[in-house]
C-alpha cells in the first residue's frame, strides 16, 4: 500500500532533488520571463474590462475616456518599474519589499509588507483562476455556471505542477506565455492595420446601447463622476500587480542575478503597458460595449438583450472583430488567454512559499514552512496558497467583478512601504559612499523611488477611498489578522528561546544522580521481554516491572506467569479503582519522584509498530495516552520500545509515509 | 482552560465513581423494571399503529380483523417471555443471547447473534426516538416538518445522560414509567367502563372513510391478503422488541439476580400484552381509522381531507375519545408516550454498551470498548450507539413506518439461535443430570425452549419474507457487514497474540550486548542539555550528540557552541542532500546497527511540553515525525526527553486533558 502511495507521488511529484542540484534549478532570462511575468501580462485579460465595465455606469460618453484611464494606469505601472528596478539591484536576495522595508522602516513595518504581500498572492491566484474559467465559460458554453468548479480544479492542478518544483514550472510555462504574447501582439497589429485601412469590423456588442444609471444621466460629471473615474482607475491598477513578484524572485536567476531581474522587470513593464493601451484603444475602435449586467445596462434597439446572450470578455470580442472570418481565431485567444491567466496564477505560487519560508525563518510563522519538500519546493507554503484560495474562489464564486475590489490593496500597501524604504536605503548609503559616480547614481536612484513612492501612495489612497465598501475592508481585515497573528507567533518564539537558552553552564552539566527505571508490563509477551530486556541492558540504579490492576484475575494470571519466569526484577501490582490505566502509573512516578527528587525515571512503554492505519486503531491507545501524560512530569524520560509486528515488515521508516501515533505521517 | 472543561465535564457527567462502588449501582426490581421494561412498553405506542395502517390498504373491513392479528402477537409475545425467563436463570451472566448461542452453538453462531443485536440496538433508538417525536409533533403542531432535527437532539441529551452512569438511569427513568403504566391503565379503564355503559364516544378519524388500493377492492382475500395479514403481524411483532434486553442486563439486577430478572420478565410480558390487546379492541371501539398516507387513503363524505388534518397517532386518537371533555388529558397522554419512547431508547442505551464491552473482552471488537469511562457506564459504546441511531434518523428522515421495515429481524434472529441454543443446553445438562426433581425442570423448560424455538423462527420467517423488500435487506446487509468486521478484528487479535507469544524463555532473558546512546542536538539550549545529561546518567557504553547540517552557517555556529561547552561528547554532523531531518537519522542509526547488530540503540529526544493546541503546531514537528519513523528499526529505543514548557504549568497530567503528539488527549 505504502508502495503503491509512494509510486503515485512520485508519478506526480517526479524524483526527489539534491540540496546541491539546488544551482541547476536557476533560470535564465528567456525563462524568467514568462515564469513571472505572466501575473502583469495575464492582467491585461481583466484590466481592461474592468475600466470599460465600471465607465459604463455613466454610459456611452464615458467609456470613450477608457484609453486616458488606461494612460493613467500605464504612467504609474512605468513609474513603478523603474522604481523596483533600483529595488532588485539593491535588495538582490529574494526578501523584496518584505527585506526592504524591514531594513529600512523596521520589523513592523516589514510584517506589514509581508502581511499585505501574503493576502494579495491569496488574491492573485483567486482573481487570476476566476478570469480564466469565465473566459473558458465564454468559449465552452457547457461551462457556464460552473466557472467556480472548474476554478478550484484548476488551483487543484495548479499545486499539484507546483509541488513538482520551479524548474519544470519554468519550461512548462515558457511556450504559452510567447505563444500569449505572439497572439495579442498579432491581433493589435492586424487590428490596427485594418483600423488605418478602413477596415476594421466592428465589434458584436457594438449594435448595443449602453443605459447609464440614473445618477449619471449628465454622464462623467460632478463628484460621482469624478469617484466613478477614480473607481475605473483603481480596478485598472490590477495591472500592476505581479511587478514585484521579480523582487522577491531575485535567487532564482542567473547569474548576474540582479541585472538579470532587473532587464526582465523592463522587459514586462514595456509589453505590459503596451497591451493595455492597445487593448482599450482597439476596444475603442470596434465599438466594444462592455457591463457587469448586460441584460440591465445594455439594450438593443432599445429592447432589453435577447434570453442567451453570452457577454465575451474584452480581449474575445477583440479576436471575433480583428480576425472577422476566422472564427477559430476567437478560440485560440480565448483558449491562451485562459491559459495565460492560470499561468499567471503560477507567480503567486512561485512567490508566496518563498516568503513564507523566509517568514517562517525570521520566526513569523511555523518552522515547518521553512523545511523544503523533497521537490526543492516549499511545499507547505503551496498547500496553504491553494487552500486560502479555493476558499475565497468558493466564496466569492468566481466572479472576478466582486473579487477584484478585495484585490491590489495589498499591493499598494507593499508598493509604497517599499518605497519609503528605499527612499531611506539610498539617504543611508549617500552618508557613508565617498565616491561621486556613485553618488550620482544612488541621488539617481533615490529620485526614481521617490517618485515612485509619491505615485504609488497616491494611488493607495485612491483604492481604499474608492474600493473600501465594495471589499477592500475585507483584505484590510485579513492583513490586520495575519499581522497580529505573526507577531504573536514571533513573541512565542521569542519568549520560548528566552526560556530555553542556556543561563548556567555549570548546570548544564550536572547529571541525575542515580536512574530509576520502570518498563509498565500489561501481559507477559515479546513486547514485553523485549522493553524489560532493554531496560536491563542501560544498566539502571533501580529495576521495577509494574503493571495496573484493573481485574483480579488478569492480576493473579500475569503475577503466576511473572513469577514462573523467575526473572530478577520484581513485579509491582499497582492498584485502580477508576479502572484506568494512566492515572495510577501517573501517580507511582509522582510519587517516586518524590521520594527521590534528584533521580531521574525512566518508563519503558511496550509499543507495537503496525503496518496499517486500521491496525492502530485496535492496538497502542493506553500506550499512546500514557505516553503524553508522563511528560508532563518533570524528570521522566518515555523510552518507546517498539515492536514491530508482521504487517509493518517491508516498511523502513524511509519510505513515503507510515502510520504511527494513529496519524499518517508522510516525509 | 483545562479546568474549565474539567468543571464542565463533571456537571455534565458527575463525580467519577470508585470500581468497588459498582455494587451500589446494582437494581433493584422496582427500578429494573421501567429501566429494562420501557422498550417493550413503548412499543405499544407504534406496534398498534402499525398493524393498523398495514391492514388499512385493504379497506375497513381489513382493519376489523385487528384485535386477532394483535392477540397473535400476543401469544408470541407470552411464549417468547416464557422461553426467556429459561434463559435468565441458565445464564445469568448478562452475556445473554450472545453468550446461549455462543456456548452451545460455537462461536460464528455467537458473533451471528451479536451483529443481529448490535443491529437492532442502533434501530430500537431511531425506532423509539422517531416515534417520540412524532407524537411530541402531532401535540405541538410548531414541531411539524421538524421530526428529524428534534429526533437527533433527543438521542444527544440521552446519550448525555447516560455517560453520567446507569444507577441515575435507574431513578431518573422510573416515574415516568409508572406515570405511563398508570395512564394508559386508566384510559383502558374508563374506556372499558364507558363502552359497556354505552356512552364511549367515537375517534376523531371514526367520521372518514377509508378508501383501500386497487388489489384490495375485494377486501382480505387471495395470496395478496393473507400476504398483506402477515406483513401487519410481523409489524405487530415490533411489540416483542426489548425482551432479551433483560437477560442482557441480568448482572444488574440486584441479587438474587435471576430470581428478580425472571419476575421482572413475566411482569413485563404480562403488561405489555394487556396493554397491545387493549388498544386494538378500544380502537376498534372508537372506531380509529389510521393510514400511512390520510390524505390519500381517508376521504370524508367522499371528499379528500381539509389540507390541514393532523392524523394524531392511535393512542393519542383514543385518549381524545376515552376522556372527551378533558383536552388535556390527550397532552397529558402524548406527553408522557414520548417520553416513555425517549426511555425505551435507553434500554439500547444500556444493553448496547455491554454487549460491546463482552465483544471487546472477547476480542471481537476494539479492546478500547472495554475499557470504562470514568463514570462506570461504558462511554465508548455509548457514543457508538449514539452516531450509529442519528445516522438511521437521519436517513429515514425519522419516519417510523419506513424505520420499522428494518426492525427486529435482528431481535428475531437472536430469539430464534438463542432458543435453538436453549434446547442443545438443556439436552447437554440432562446428559449428566442425576436428580429426578432436576431432570424434571429440566424437561419442561426445554419444552418451553423448544416451543419457543419453534415459534420465532416461524416469525423470522414470516417477517422476511414480508419485509425484505421493504428495508430488511438492509439490516441483513448491516448484520452481515460487522459479522464480516468483528470476524476480522478476531482474527487479527489472534495473529497478533501468536505472533507475541513467548516461545523461548531463554532468548527473553538474552540481553543487547552494548548500548550506543545518541543524543539528537538541533541547538545548544536547555532541553539539549537536559537530554545529553539524562544520556550521560545512563551510562551508556557509547555516546554521542548527533544534529543534522541543512545550513552551513547553522552548523558552523552549532560546533562553535558545542566546543564552547567543552563536553565528554563528540558531536556528529550528518549531510543532508535533501534538507530533510528524518532520513539522515534514520540511515545513521540503521548504520550503527549494522556495524554491531547486537548492541541496543538508545536515541535521546528532547521534546517541547506544552499548555496550548496552537503551541503543538509551531513545536515539535520534526522531533515527532522522526519519533514515528526510528521506531520502524529494530533493536532501537526512543526515549523522549521533555522539556515543560511555562505554558505548561500547572499540567500535571492528571487533569481531564492535555495536548500531547499534536491531538487532544482526555481521560
Amino acid at each position: 500500500m505504502s508502495d503503491i502511495a509512494d509510486v503515485a507521488k512520485r508519478l506526480l511529484l517526479g524524483r526527489p532533488v539534491r540540496s546541491d542540484r539546488l544551482g541547476s534549478t536557476l533560470l535564465p532570462k528567456r525563462i524568467a520571463l514568462p515564469v513571472f511575468a505572466s501575473d502583469a501580462l495575464s492582467s491585461v485579460a481583466y484590466a481592461p474590462d474592468e475600466i470599460l465595465l465600471t465607465l459604463a455606469v455613466a454610459g456611452l460618453a464615458a467609456t470613450t475616456i477608457s484609453p486616458w484611464v488606461g494612460l493613467g494606469v500605464v504612467v504609474v505601472l512605468l513609474v513603478v518599474v523603474a522604481s523596483y528596478r533600483q529595488n532588485v539591484h539593491a535588495y538582490p536576495s529574494g526578501g523584496g519589499d518584505y527585506e526592504v522595508a524591514t531594513t529600512n522602516l523596521g520589523p513592523k513595518a516589514g510584517l506589514g509588507v509581508a502581511s499585505a504581500l501574503l493576502v494579495d498572492y491569496v488574491l492573485t491566484v483567486a482573481v487570476s483562476i476566476s478570469s480564466a474559467s469565465q473566459y473558458a465559460s465564454s468559449a465552452i458554453p457547457a461551462l457556464r455556471g460552473h466557472e467556480s468548479t472548474a476554478a478550484v480544479v484548476a488551483v487543484v492542478l495548479l499545486t499539484v505542477i507546483n509541488l513538482r518544483g520551479v524548474r519544470e514550472s519554468g519550461t512548462f510555462f515558457a511556450i504559452p506565455t510567447y505563444c500569449f504574447m505572439a497572439l495579442i501582439g498579432l491581433m493589435v497589429v492586424v487590428g490596427s492595420v485594418r483600423y488605418f485601412a478602413g477596415t476594421l469590423p466592428q465589434a458584436e456588442s457594438a449594435q448595443f446601447e449602453l443605459v447609464p444609471a440614473a445618477a449619471f444621466d449628465q454622464g462623467l460629471t460632478g463628484i460621482a463622476g469624478a469617484f466613478l473615474l477614480a473607481r475605473a482607475f483603481a480596478s485598472g491598477c490590477a495591472a500592476l500587480t505581479g511587478v514585484e513578484a521579480i523582487s522577491n524572485g531575485v535567487p532564482a536567476f542567473k547569474k548576474p542575478k540582479s541585472r538579470n531581474a532587473a532587464t526582465t522587470l523592463a522587459l514586462l513593464g514595456g509589453i505590459s503597458a503596451t497591451m493595455v493601451l492597445s487593448i482599450l484603444l482597439l476596444a475603442q475602435a470596434t465599438g466594444v460595449h462592455y457591463a457587469e449586467d448586460p441584460h440591465t445596462q445594455l439594450t438593443l434597439n432599445g429592447q432589453p438583450l435577447p434570453e442567451g446572450y453570452n457577454q465575451h470578455p474584452t480581449i474575445g470580442q477583440l479576436a471575433e472583430a480583428v480576425f472577422q472570418g476566422f472564427p477559430v481565431a476567437f478560440y485560440a485567444v480565448s483558449a491562451i488567454t485562459g491559459l495565460i491567466l492560470v499561468l499567471a496564477a503560477n507567480t503567486a505560487f512561485n512567490g508566496f512559499p518563498v516568503l513564507g519560508s523566509i517568514l517562517a525563518k525570521d520566526g513569523f510563522l511555523p518552522r515547518q514552512l521553512h523545511t523544503r519538500g523533497d521537490r526543492l519546493a516549499f511545499s507547505n507554503g503551496i498547500i496553504t496558497l491553494a487552500v486560502a484560495a479555493i476558499v475565497l474562489i468558493v466564496a466569492f464564486d468566481a466572479e472576478v467583478t466582486r473579487l477584484i475590489q478585495l484585490y491590489i490593496v495589498g499591493v499598494f500597501v507593499s508598493f509604497t512601504l517599499s518605497q519609503l524604504g528605499m527612499i531611506k536605503h539610498w539617504t543611508r548609503e549617500l552618508r557613508t559612499e565617498p565616491d561621486p559616480a556613485s553618488r550620482v547614481r544612488m541621488k539617481r536612484s533615490r529620485v526614481i523611488n521617490a517618485v515612485g513612492f509619491g505615485c504609488t501612495s497616491v494611488v493607495l489612497v485612491i483604492v481604499l477611498i474608492t474600493k473600501f465598501t465594495h471589499g477592500a475592508w475585507i483584505t484590510l481585515c485579513a492583513m490586520g489578522v495575519l499581522f497580529v497573528l505573526m507577531r504573536g507567533i514571533h513573541m512565542h518564539y521569542d519568549r520560548v528561546r528566552d526560556e530555553l537558552a542556556l543561563d548556567d553552564v555549570a548546570s548544564a552539566r550536572a547529571l541525575p544522580s542515580r536512574v530509576h527505571a520502570i518498563v509498565l508490563v500489561s501481559k507477559v509477551h515479546k513486547p514485553t521481554m523485549r522493553a524489560l530486556a532493554y531496560a536491563r541492558a542501560s544498566r539502571p540504579s533501580q529495576l521495577e516491572a509494574v503493571t495496573v490492576g484493573v481485574d483480579q484475575d488478569d492480576v493473579a494470571d500475569l503475577t503466576r506467569q511473572w513469577e514462573a519466569l523467575d526473572l530478577p526484577v520484581p513485579l509491582r501490582v499497582l492498584d485502580s479503582p477508576f479502572r484506568e490505566i494512566s492515572r495510577p502509573i501517573l501517580k507511582y512516578v509522582r510519587s517516586v519522584r518524590r521520594e527521590s527528587p534528584r533521580d531521574l525515571v525512566v518508563v519503558y512503554i511496550p509499543e507495537y509498530v503496525v503496518g496499517h492505519w486500521w491496525e492502530q486503531l485496535l492496538h497502542n491507545q493506553s500506550a499512546l495516552r500514557l505516553k503524553g501524560r508522563l511528560l508532563f512530569t518533570p524528570g521522566v524520560v518515555v523510552a518507546s520500545v517498539p515492536w514491530q509486528l508482521a504487517s509493518s515488515e517491508g516498511q523502513t521508516g524511509l519510505e513515503g509515509e507510515s502510520y504511527v501515533d494513529g496519524r499518517l505521517r508522510r516525509f
